[in-house]
């Protein structure tokens, strides 16, 4: 406990005479109290008007057993003597808690015993799926808890099943590093999976941008554009920042505003610089790497390095306990500590690749890489890419609807002309009945 | 501009013959370059393979006027001859833009010479609503604007709305400061409104807690149940963290369920502490102090300070100007600076004192005053007033329940008793009419 200050006397706190449920209370640490209204609060006071013994008979750990009671309620209600004489359990463990314990506990179909020998064999049975593990790692019975669950272990019998659980589960040797160590060798191959390919993305991503020789081509062709029509000091750059490539649509064309300088540019590159119109294909692995967000990244790998190593330590912990038959921990850990640390290494040395890379790819566009975090750098490519990739289809909207206005042109010219054609030898033929008529 | 590097050349980039739309890059700084693909790229080349004069016709700064092309389509589609000699406007500013701010003109329904009015009197005849200055502040000409405005002057009457009006707005000295300083003026009486109230709640709460009786009342009370219930590390406290006073309720009867631990408080403070179970009394302003938001309110506070700040800076520059008719800047601004940094100071020192207050109100309940605001502190004990009224209602409707209950299980015994007795007068009848037959 902390330190006694000076002033503090010993409280002479009345004791209940049984146990009674907890009020879960953050108390003040005792070298807080100076200055604060607790110096002036004495709850000595209070005991003297408080009917304790009414709080004991109200808030006694010992309840009566919900499910017994619920289950034969109507045919008791009437039966005084039975009712008084009802099943009463030990519950130091608070309501809520104790309920969602209680729920896992039926949802685990496992009796105390057989969490107890899963958790001791590092499930060699496969008996608790992650789930189930990462449920478990909220009820880890807490010190005080335990400290009460001891004072009454005389009665294991008559105690609340998950104050059972909790109990038993106390008494496994260090059953919270266990547990974290199972939980975590099982969720380690995913959480790979998870990391890898962002980690991948980002390396690919950024050798695209720097080798893509169509993107330089790209870049000159707009700075191009920028310099002829831009004037001042928008004007004679040498060079503009990515972002500049989401702008080029900004600009439309004087002669039709659905038309712009980015439709405009597209039409150009295809007809004079071809490959350049694909440039899409040397930048796969920006949209992926678009996506990943840095920070979140390394929150992931530095929390599978800490993970990592508390299952270390934990395993030179058990290392150096006298062997128990049916302990499996050194065992499997020491086997999974191999495999997982080869594993963990390789996306530790692809992250340094990747963020090498990725410091190369910022700064070969001028861009400042104390600030922009990959999904902000390669997403402005990828969104460049998307508009690329859209207008370039409107582009092809557009082209397919004039050839079809200029063929239907075409071809009502062509009515016309057979039209007036026919009108003409009509009139010749009439003129020609006529004159007939009239030779007749 | 930005100084030349050593290596590089002044550019020859063809200029148009007319101005183009403008695309809305942002350059490279010059002394960025080194070490990028910029080096690598020369536009030059791409000067050679483009067809400048398509780029010319297509991105014109001089385009159809847009209303006239509408309004008249139908009618002039037939015609060729008078589509081509449609009255061409000049316009430099980018599509969208113009477009927004025609649209902003159009609610002004005031002409340039209006607003240019208005703004030089400090809208004396309030022609600028607030929501039309906010707008107005978008349409501030740029440099580069100014720039290309300036060379297309005495084409004046060929220039579109928008331009004409960024044009005609770029010629009153110092319009942007002048702008923000009236839109300053209009807000500034709201702004203090917004403030004010949310400093003194907090002035209010503050002593409210410090004061309360009551409430120090209540901890002793808290405290005294807690140390009867909880043992161990757990118990033998003298003080609690307020945030403990919303854990009250998570502790259940053991007789009933629906019964909490703050249930029971409520009604032995009736019964034992009665002004104490009224307690909200005397914290009237928490409610109203747990909604602020101290980094917000700051934030307010020092917007306010330095927008004063601007336009007493705008209105020195103005005095030394000479006084021009019409310009009633520097007497109106003057005017507002008095009264306004007389109410200004009056906020900040409130905000001092509002400050002080809580820094003690939180240092009486130990709480750490560096990571404590006041949404949390005073959020604490405004949940606790919340769920304190609501458990009062719920033991007041319990009473009421249980007294129904009491006063049907009463008449349920009485008539049960009258009927009772009905029957056996009955049966003493038939029995004395049987007996009488057979004395008969």
């Amino acid at each position: 406990g902390a330190p006694m200050g000076p002033d503090l006397k010993k409280k002479n706190i009345p004791q209940p005479s049984n146990p009674l449920k907890s009020f879960n209370w953050a108390k003040l640490a005792e070298n807080k109290l100076e200055g604060t209204v607790w110096t002036d609060v004495d709850d000595i006071n209070v005991f003297k008007i408080l009917d304790l013994e009414d709080i004991e008979k109200t808030f006694s750990a010992y309840q009566r057993q919900q499910d017994f009671l619920t289950l034969n309620n109507k045919k008791e209600s009437e039966d005084d003597t039975v009712t008084s004489k009802k099943v009463k359990e030990l519950s130091v463990i608070d309501g809520r808690r104790a309920q969602n314990c209680n729920i896992l506990l039926s949802r685990l179909k496992l009796t105390n015993e057989e969490i107890k020998r899963a958790i001791l064999t590092m499930d060699e049975h496969e008996d608790l799926p992650k789930d189930m593990l990462e449920q478990l790692l909220k009820f880890i019975p807490e010190k005080s808890d335990v400290d009460l669950l001891e004072e009454h272990k005389h009665e294991l019998d008559r105690m609340a099943k998950a104050d059972r659980f909790l109990y038993e589960m106390s008494r496994i040797n260090h059953y919270q590093p266990r547990l974290q160590s199972l939980y975590f060798k099982k969720k380690f191959a995913e959480r790979i999976v998870e990391v890898k390919p962002k980690v991948e993305a980002l390396i690919r991503a950024s050798k695209e941008v720097l080798q893509s020789r169509n993107l330089k081509q790209l870049l000159e062709v707009v700075l191009a554009f920028g310099n002829y029509m831009n004037k001042g000091q928008r004007g004679n750059a040498y060079g503009f920042k990515v972002s500049s490539l989401n702008k080029i649509a900004d600009t439309k064309s004087s002669i039709d505003k659905n038309i712009t300088l980015l439709h405009y540019l597209i039409t150009i590159l295809e007809q004079k610089y071809p490959k350049v119109a694909v440039f899409q294909e040397e930048l796969q692995s920006v949209p992926e790497a678009a996506k990943v967000n840095m920070t979140e990244l390394e929150k992931d790998i530095n929390n599978l390095r800490s993970g990592l190593k508390s299952v270390e330590t934990e395993l030179e912990f058990q290392r150096g306990l006298p062997q128990v038959s049916g302990d499996k921990f050194v065992s499997v850990v020491s086997q999974f500590i191999t495999v997982a640390s080869f594993s963990f290494s390789d996306v530790e040395d692809s992250l340094t690749e990747a963020k090498e890379l990725f410091l190369k790819a910022v700064q070969h566009f001028g861009e400042d890489a104390t600030r922009m975090q990959p999904d902000e750098f390669f997403g402005i490519f990828d969104q460049f890419l998307q508009a690329f990739g859209e207008a370039k289809q409107e582009n092809e909207n557009m082209r397919r609807r004039k050839e079809e206005e200029e063929r239907r042109a075409r071809m009502e010219a062509q009515l016309k002309e057979q039209r007036d054609k026919e009108r003409k030898s009509r009139k010749a033929k009439e003129n020609c009945e006529e004159d007939g008529e009239f030779d007749d």
